[in-house]
C-alpha cells in the first residue's frame, strides 16, 4: 500500500447551527434547541455552485480532513486520504460541507447532552433517529450555509446509505453522488451481527435502560466494537494481519489483544446510546419496504451516479450493491459502479486510498 | 431436504466409568475421582473387531442416537440422521461408542459438579481442558470396555478435531477416520468470534470469575451462543430462512427473534464454565505447533481416511480443510475428500443427513 499523504492544513473550527425550535425527529418526538455541529473545508465560490457533502459513517464525527492544530500527535479527519487540496475531492475546487449525525456524539445534540428541562442527560428518552432524521438535518445545515444545490454528495457505509436516502428524498437537489460499501438495506448477516452487538450494550450491568451516566457500559460497548470491528474485516485481511498468532510470550493471541486496544480505545471516546441508536438506524433502513421496491425508491433519481464497491466487503457484498446499480440502470440513470479488489474489506474506503482516488477524481473531472 | 427418518430405538442408558484414581489434565491438574459417562449403540462382536469411537462437538453429549422413552416429545440422539441401524453408520454391523467430554457438563464430571473436598461446585478451580485430554478420556473408555482396535473414529467440528488428534497420539489404533467440518487448527475469523462470544460469558455481571453456582451467567452465555450459532450459519441460510423479515406485526427482526429462543433454550441446559472451557479447548488446538508441522503432524497415521467438508463452512473454509488433506496424501496416506456443496454451513454434518449419509456408507463398506 502507498504511504498516504495527510493533508497538512489547519481545519477550521468546527461550528454549531442551534435550531431554538428543535429538531423533530421521524418517530414524532422533537428536541428543542437542538445544535447541529458541522464543520466546512474549501471555500464556496460566488455562485454556491461548487459545494460537495460528505455524510460520516458510524463512529466517524463531522471532522472530515486536516487537524486542528499543528500537534504531530493529533489524528487527521476520518476522510483525511480522500478530502484535501490536491486529493481526490479537491479542496482547490469544492467547498466540503459535513455535519455530525443526530444520535451520535460529537457535538450535536446527543443522549449524552444534558436536557435542559431537567438537568441531566437526556439518556433513554432521546428519540431513535433514522436515516431520513440524519439527511434532513444536513439539509437544514445546507439551508443555513445558503446551498440549494450540491455537486456532489459522498459517504461509505452509512454514510454510503444517507447518500442513497438524499437521492429518494431530495433528488433534484444534487447533480451527482458517490455511494461507497453500501447497499438500499443491511443483508440479515449485518444485521444479526448488529442485533448481537446492541444486546451486549444492553445487557451490560451498568446500562439501566440507558440511563447511566457517571456509570457507563464500558465493556459491555467494548466487546459490541469487536463484533462491528469484525464485520469490516475479511477474512483474508484477519488472517494476514494476525492469523493464530500469539502476543509476545504470553498464550493470549494477537486478535484478541488487538481488539482488546481497540474496544477500550472507542469505548472511551463513544456513548453507548449512541452507539445502540446510530447502528440500528442502520439496521432499519429499508428503501425496499420504505417505497415499495427499490426502483421505486430511486425513481426520481436521474442525477450522475458512481457506486463504489469491495469484493471482501461481507457487510455489503457485491449482489445488494448490484441491485441498487441495476434498480437505477433500470430507471434510466447514468450509473458507473466501480469494483475494487482489496483484502480490506467493508473498511476499504478508510484505508485504500490509492484505490478509490482514481474513480473519484475521473468522476468528478467528468461532471 | 428429504425428510428425516428418526430412529425407533430406545438407548440404553448412559454408564458411568468411574476413575477413582482420577484423571489427570494436559495442563498438569488431577480431579479425583473423575466420572466419564458414556454410551454404547449396537452390539460388539465376539473378537472386538466392529467397534467405532463417535466423538461429539461442542454443545453434544454421549447421547448420540435414539431415544431413552418411548416418548415423542423427547429429542433422539444428535446424531440420530447418520447411526442408527440400517443408517450411514450402521448398528446392525458396528458398535458405536461416545465419551461425554471432560470440560462439558452431560454426565463427565465438569465445573459444575461437586468437589467432594470442599462440597462445593469445582468452578473457577476446574482445568481447562485440551483435546488431548478429550481423546485420552475416550481411551480410558474404550480400554474399560475392552476395545484394543477401532474400525474407525468419526465426528464433526470439534469432535473432527478430535478424531485428527487420535491419528497423532494413537496412530495404530484405528483402521480408519471419518473427520467432517474440521481442521488441524482454527483459523483466525473463528477464533476471534470464539474469543468475543467468552468475553461476553466472562463480563456478565454473575460470572464471578467462574464461581458463580445459584447465579448463572445467563445473559452473557445466550449472547455467546449467538455469536457461535452465527459462524455455524451460511449467509444464504441466514437469507433464505430469514431475510429482514419482521416477527408477526412487531418490528422485531425475525433472526432477533430465533436467536433469542435458541440462546435461552442454550443457556439453561449448558454451564458457562463449561462452554468456555470447551470453547477454548478448540481454540487452543494447533497440530502445526505442537507437531513441528502439519505433515509431522499426521506422519505416523496410515489408515483410510474420509474427509468431509462443506463449501459454505466458514468457520472451516475449504483450502483448511485441504491442507490436512494435502499432509496426509504426501505422507502417503489414503484420503478420499468428499465436498459437499450445501447452504447449511457448517453445521452441514449436523443437517444434511442426505448429503453425509453415502460417502460413509461407501466409505465403511470398502474397509
Amino acid at each position: 500500500m502507498p504511504q498516504l499523504v495527510h493533508n497538512t492544513f489547519i481545519s477550521r473550527k468546527p461550528q454549531d447551527l442551534v435550531l431554538t425550535d428543535g429538531f423533530q425527529f421521524t418517530h414524532g418526538q422533537t428536541i428543542a434547541p437542538f445544535t447541529i455541529r458541522y464543520e466546512t473545508f474549501g471555500e464556496l465560490n460566488a455562485d454556491r455552485s461548487n459545494a460537495i457533502l460528505v455524510c460520516h459513517a458510524l463512529s466517524a464525527s463531522a471532522h472530515v480532513a486536516g487537524k486542528y492544530t499543528d500537534n504531530d500527535d493529533e489524528r487527521p479527519g476520518w476522510w483525511d486520504g480522500l478530502v484535501g487540496y490536491g486529493k481526490g475531492i479537491d479542496l482547490d475546487k469544492y467547498f466540503v460541507v459535513c455535519a455530525n449525525l443526530p444520535g451520535s456524539c460529537f457535538g450535536t445534540t446527543a443522549p449524552s447532552s444534558i436536557d435542559p428541562e431537567t438537568g441531566r442527560p437526556y439518556g433513554s428518552r432521546y428519540p431513535w433517529p433514522t436515516i431520513e432524521d440524519m439527511v434532513h438535518s444536513q439539509k437544514r445545515v445546507l439551508d443555513h450555509l445558503g446551498i440549494s444545490h450540491l455537486k456532489s454528495i459522498a459517504g461509505g457505509s452509512l454514510g454510503g446509505m444517507q447518500v442513497l436516502m438524499w437521492t429518494a428524498l431530495y433528488p433534484a437537489f444534487s447533480d451527482s453522488i458517490m455511494a461507497m460499501a453500501c447497499g438500499a438495506a443491511v443483508p440479515v448477516q449485518g444485521i444479526a451481527w448488529h442485533v448481537i452487538g446492541r444486546k451486549m450494550v444492553e445487557s451490560d450491568a451498568h446500562f439501566n435502560s440507558g440511563d447511566y451516566y457517571g456509570h457507563e457500559p464500558l465493556r459491555g460497548l467494548q466487546i459490541a466494537r469487536m463484533v462491528g470491528h469484525m464485520t469490516y474485516l475479511s477474512a483474508q485481511a484477519l488472517q494476514s494481519k494476525f492469523g493464530r498468532r500469539r502476543r509476545g510470550n504470553t498464550r493470549q493471541f494477537e486478535i484478541d489483544s488487538y481488539f482488546e486496544y481497540q474496544g477500550q480505545k472507542f469505548a472511551k471516546q463513544y456513548d453507548a446510546n449512541s452507539y445502540i441508536r446510530v447502528q440500528a438506524a442502520m439496521d432499519e433502513m429499508d428503501m425496499l419496504e420504505q417505497f415499495g421496491s427499490i426502483e421505486a425508491a430511486f425513481a426520481k433519481w436521474r442525477g450522475q451516479t458512481l457506486i463504489v464497491s469491495f469484493d471482501t466487503d461481507w457487510l455489503f457484498p457485491m449482489p445488494e450493491v448490484e441491485r441498487v446499480e441495476q434498480a437505477m440502470l433500470v430507471n434510466g440513470t447514468p450509473v458507473h459502479h466501480e469494483r475494487i479488489s482489496s483484502p480490506n474489506g467493508h473498511d476499504t474506503f478508510l484505508i485504500d486510498y490509492d484505490l478509490i482516488t482514481p474513480p473519484v477524481r475521473a468522476f468528478l473531472k467528468q461532471l
